[in-house]
């Protein structure tokens, strides 16, 4: 059974209070030497204070609340390791709420997370639940609880975010592609009113006027983020005119080589693909994915450090961090087929 | 700000006390019309019970805790949703702790957890802590914390687990393989000391005898249940007379689709390679690998179901619960070139 203060008040002889003052660490005028003996007892017999309690007497419960679309996507299972690494370093803890990138569940999870009494809230929003935003801020501030939200977030809307860089990465990957000589090139975009995929598309785009290359709106498909919408995009740019795709995410990559594969569409051969996020699957696809890396965990770890030393502070969190992509080169494009011959 | 029984008390010009009973569902003699009128109120000013102060009260918090090795590993990822899914369905709420696997962090996080005041734990064990298993388990009955197991577990030692069939799994692989016509078959296990590991192994070697196949204990390997393990075993490999590979989890096979890569093997025309686990990414390697699935998110579900049960009831946790898995054939096997020829 856990040790209470009464425990150690009757090995010692001294009073509950007595123990609890010199445990507290609250003013008294106990005798060093006495204060040395409960210390010692308290070790000795493996004492541990009751969070629970302190929790209600500091209002600090030092745990923070994770909220993330699905923990089985690889970006926010990297998302919550670098959370959770940051909290065990700093001796706080984390709950995860799953919402299923169902907005309805953002909102309970913020409640939820509030009646446990969490001290902060680090928020990566369902995909439907931009619009509600406002009304999800507001919901922080009316429970009081400071939060930041991690890679999805909506720039008119203030409020404290760790991004990563998602303008350089679309600019990135098209540069990538426009190197190889690739003109007519496909975008496999995330759901539009994301953030990040808004931005993706801007970087591409942002690219392919360095070049003077014009875009072509009719090969630009609305994706899901999900392997079936990377599948159903592909099978629609099918017959196109087209050499090249930036898909925005590895798992609608995913789709796509699968899509192609049963319409024996040959990559990099006939169609040269980048994917983004750099899973770790994609170096071991049939054909290894060239694709974007993005600093996950490190942004988690940014973030968990910044909500902990707002909480700790009570100061503001700075508005806006960012963290900056890199290019993996693989094997899924090549120079175009025209541009060889 | 969070709306309190005063805030009630002040709206409906009761006493706090009054609407304290009332709210708490406490004994009192307050009239019905008194009654509606105060949980009306409390509904509409959208008030919730502060749970850290009712977890003091009813020493019960709704929260469980879950230790895992590593959240990044699929398996662990799917554990964990099924789990968190299965709180939410109950109104729980699930902490995360990460243990590096390094089981000095298990006691560590049974300790924070703790003190956080978890009615339950949902215990994965580190790959280092099969030797201190009694002393945690010491812990888990020392902090009065009931607890389940899920899929590490160590037979000698009594404690309520929750696993998949591991020894049907290795008898399912083994099975294949002979079936193909494989006779000298490598493994790459996990760890020694892993009891699903070593179920894996009896399995297989259950298939083996059935077919009056004797095992080659040169051909058996010690993983790490990592890339590089697998990657590492496979270099070992090499030069030795095998036709089959039956790595003992999908991660490894990547790592074993790697050396051979590096070193011009070809799967499966050279070697044919069974997976286990069935993540996601085996179905686009390079070759789709053949493995076995397992039902972590239903076993994640029933652990939770499992748990809670017996912390409302009071009662025991069932002592062991088993879930089948099942043969995933894809193109990483074929039958071996002497069989062909």
């Amino acid at each position: 059974m856990r040790v209470t203060l009464k425990d150690i008040a009757k090995k010692t002889g001294l009073s509950t209070t007595s123990v609890s003052l010199i445990l507290n660490n609250r003013p008294n005028k106990i005798s060093e030497k006495t204060k040395e003996l409960v210390l010692k007892t308290a070790k000795e017999m493996g004492y541990r204070p009751n969070q629970l309690a302190i929790g209600l007497i500091k209002k600090r419960t030092k745990t923070i609340g994770l909220i993330v679309p699905d923990i089985r996507n690889s970006f926010f299972s990297l998302l919550a390791k670098g959370i959770e690494d940051t909290c065990q370093k700093n001796g706080w803890t984390m709950i995860l709420c799953n919402t299923g990138d169902n907005g309805v569940r953002d909102a309970e999870s913020i409640r939820v997370l509030s009646s446990k009494g969490v001290d902060g809230i680090i928020y990566s929003m369902s995909k439907d639940a931009t619009e509600t935003l406002p009304d999800t801020i507001g919901l922080f501030k009316g429970y009081d609880i400071p939060f930041i939200m991690v890679d999805r977030f909506v720039p008119s809307i203030p409020a404290p975010v760790a991004t990563l860089n998602h303008e350089m990465g679309g600019f990135l990957a098209g540069s990538h592609l426009i190197s190889l000589g690739h003109k007519k090139i496909a975008c496999i975009a995330g759901p539009s009113n994301l953030e990040d995929s808004r931005l993706r598309l801007v970087g591409f785009k942002r690219a392919l006027k360095e070049h003077n290359i014009s875009f072509d709106e009719s090969l630009l498909m609305e994706g899901n983020y999900q392997m079936d919408g990377g599948m159903a995009a592909a099978e629609k740019l099918i017959g196109k005119d087209f050499t090249a795709i930036f898909s925005f995410n590895d798992m609608m990559a995913l789709g796509v080589y699968k899509a192609f594969s049963e319409n024996g569409i040959k990559i990099p051969a006939d169609v040269s693909i980048i994917g983004y996020d750099d899973t770790f699957f994609s170096e071991f696809m049939e054909v290894p994915l060239t694709t974007i890396h993005q600093p996950i965990e490190k942004t988690g770890a940014a973030a968990t450090d910044a909500l902990i030393a707002a909480i700790e502070s009570g100061k503001q969190i700075e508005p806006f961090s960012s963290f900056e992509p890199k290019l993996i080169i693989r094997k899924s494009t090549a120079p175009p087929k025209s541009f060889e011959g």
